[in-house]
C-alpha cells in the first residue's frame, strides 16, 4: 500500500530530511540512498529499504515495481510524494525518482574478516565524503573486502558518500576505529600495512606486497602522521613528476590498490 | 599600497564575489584562487594575481609578504578586508587568509604542443569540477602536458576545480574543444588515443602504449559515446572484481595514466 504525502510539514518528510544531517542520522541509526540504480544495487546485494519514497510523476520502470514489491514484502513503507518534496528530502534540485531509507550498518572492527579478501582499504582522517565514497567504489572494483576508517573521518552514511560509492556502501564492509584500537587489532593476525609515503620508501611498482594487504591513505591536507607511517610494514612511493608532492587521497589509494591487485593476483 | 574594504556592498567585493559564477567569469575573463599554498604555487609558476585579497586578521607569513611585493611590483592591487567579507567572496565559512584574481588562460587547442610531453589527459563531458581539478592534479603528478576538455565539461576556472587542482591549473595546459575539432587536430600529428573501455579491449597492464599518449575518460554517468571509443587507437580494460562496471572518472584516468607513465618511462 502506498501512502501519499503532499505537505512539506509532514512529520515523515521532516524525518527523512533530517537524515541529511549527521547528528540526526546517528540518533535514528538510519541513512538515505537515492536513485533507482543505487537502490537496485542495494536490493541485489540483499538490502531493501525500510522506507521507499517515490516521485508521483515518475516514468514507470520494472525495477521500481520490483523494489516496491520487495519493500512491501519486507514490511517496509512506500510513500509517494511530489518532486518538490523529494527535492527537499534529498537536497538536490533535480532529485532522482526514488529514494530509500536503510538502517546504518554495524561498523565495529569485528565486522572485518581479514581472511575474506586480499585487499583492504584504510583511510585516516579522510574528511571529504566524496573521497570516502570514491574509495568504497574503488574497493569494490579491486575486489577489496572493505574500508576501515581511522580517527575522525567523514561519515560513510552521508548522502554524498553513499552517492559517490555508487552502491559500494552496500557491498563493501565499513569499519570505524581509532588508530590505537586499529593497530593492535591488525597485529593480532596476518596483515601487511602499506602506505604511500615519501619517507624511506620503495617504488610502488614491484614492491613486495603480501595478502591480506591493508592500503592506508591519510588526510587530504596533512597526509599521514609520521608515527602512523613508521608503523607500516611497507612504505611505497609513486612518481611525482610535477610541482606537487601528493595526489588526491582517493586517487592515491586507487593507483596503489590496482598495483597491489596486479601483484597479488 | 593596501586598500581597506569594510563594506559588503563595495563594488570590488561584488565583483570578486561574482567570479564564483561561470557567466561572470566568462564576461570578465578572470578567475579566483584561494589559499596561500595555491597562490604560492601560482607565483612560483610565474603567475601573480592581479588582485590580492587578504584577511585583516591573518597570521604574518613571509610567503604572504613575498606575494604582496610581487603583486605590487606587477602593478596589481592589494586589498585588506574582514573574514566575513572574505567568506562571502570565496563562499567558504572558514576562508583562507588570502585569495587572488587571475586572468583566465587561453584554452584553444593551439596551446597544446603535443611534442612537449609523453602523456596528455583528455576528458569528455566531465561534469564535476572536483573531478576536473583532480585530473589536473594527477596530470601534474604523472608529468602530463595538460588536460584537453572535450564537449561540455565543467569550467576549469571554477573555484572548486581550481581548489581540487592544488595548483596544477597553473602548471598544466588546459584546452577546450568539440570532439569534431579535437579529432582532426589529433590526427594531424602524432598521437595515440587511449580509452578505458569494455568494448573489444585489451588488459590495461602491458598494453602497447605509445607517446604522445592521449588518455581519454568519459562522462561520469554515461561514459564515452560509442563512436568516440571506436575512434580510439587503443581500448584497454581495467579489472572490475565487484558489482560495479566502472570507476570514478578521475580515478580511472589516474590508474590508466600511471600505467602509461610506467610503460613509457
Amino acid at each position: 500500500m502506498r501512502r501519499q504525502i503532499t505537505g512539506f510539514s509532514n512529520p515523515t518528510v521532516k524525518f527523512l530530511r533530517s537524515l541529511r544531517d549527521k547528528k540526526h542520522r546517528k540518533e535514528a541509526g538510519k541513512f538515505l540512498a537515492e536513485g533507482l540504480r543505487l537502490l537496485t544495487d542495494a536490493r541485489e546485494s540483499g538490502f531493501v529499504p525500510e522506507v521507499l519514497v517515490m516521485a508521483e510523476r515518475r516514468d514507470p520502470h520494472p525495477l521500481i515495481d520490483a523494489l516496491e514489491r520487495d519493500v512491501i514484502a519486507g514490511g517496509g513503507e512506500v510513500i509517494e510524494t511530489s518532486d518538490d518534496i523529494l527535492a527537499k528530502i534529498t537536497g538536490k534540485d533535480n532529485p532522482q525518482a526514488v529514494a530509500g531509507v536503510f538502517s546504518e550498518f554495524n561498523t565495529k572492527l569485528s565486522v572485518i574478516d581479514r581472511s575474506s579478501a586480499k585487499i583492504w582499504l584504510v583511510a585516516q582522517a579522510l574528511r571529504d565524503p566524496g573521497n570516502l565514497g570514491t574509495m568504497l567504489r574503488t574497493g569494490d572494483a579491486v575486489g577489496a573486502g572493505g574500508l576501515i576508517l581511522i580517527d575522525d573521518c567523514a561519515d560513510p552514511f552521508s548522502v554524498e558518500a553513499v552517492r559517490a560509492s555508487m552502491g559500494a556502501v552496500f557491498t563493501q564492509k565499513v569499519a570505524q576505529a581509532k588508530w590505537d584500537d586499529f593497530l593492535p587489532w591488525l597485529r593480532a593476525g596476518e596483515g601487511q600495512l602499506v602506505a604511500a609515503s615519501l619517507r624511506d620508501a620503495v617504488p610502488y611498482r614491484g614492491a613486495p606486497y603480501a595478502a591480506p594487504c591493508f592500503v592506508l591513505v591519510g588526510n587530504e591536507s596533512r597526509g599521514l602522521p609520521e608515527d602512523y607511517e613508521l608503523a607500516c610494514d611497507l612504505r611505497v612511493t609513486m612518481p611525482m613528476r610535477g610541482r606537487a608532492d601528493s595526489l588526491n587521497a582517493a586517487v592515491a589509494g586507487a593507483v596503489l590498490a590496482y598495483e597491489v591487485l596486479a601483484a597479488l593476483d
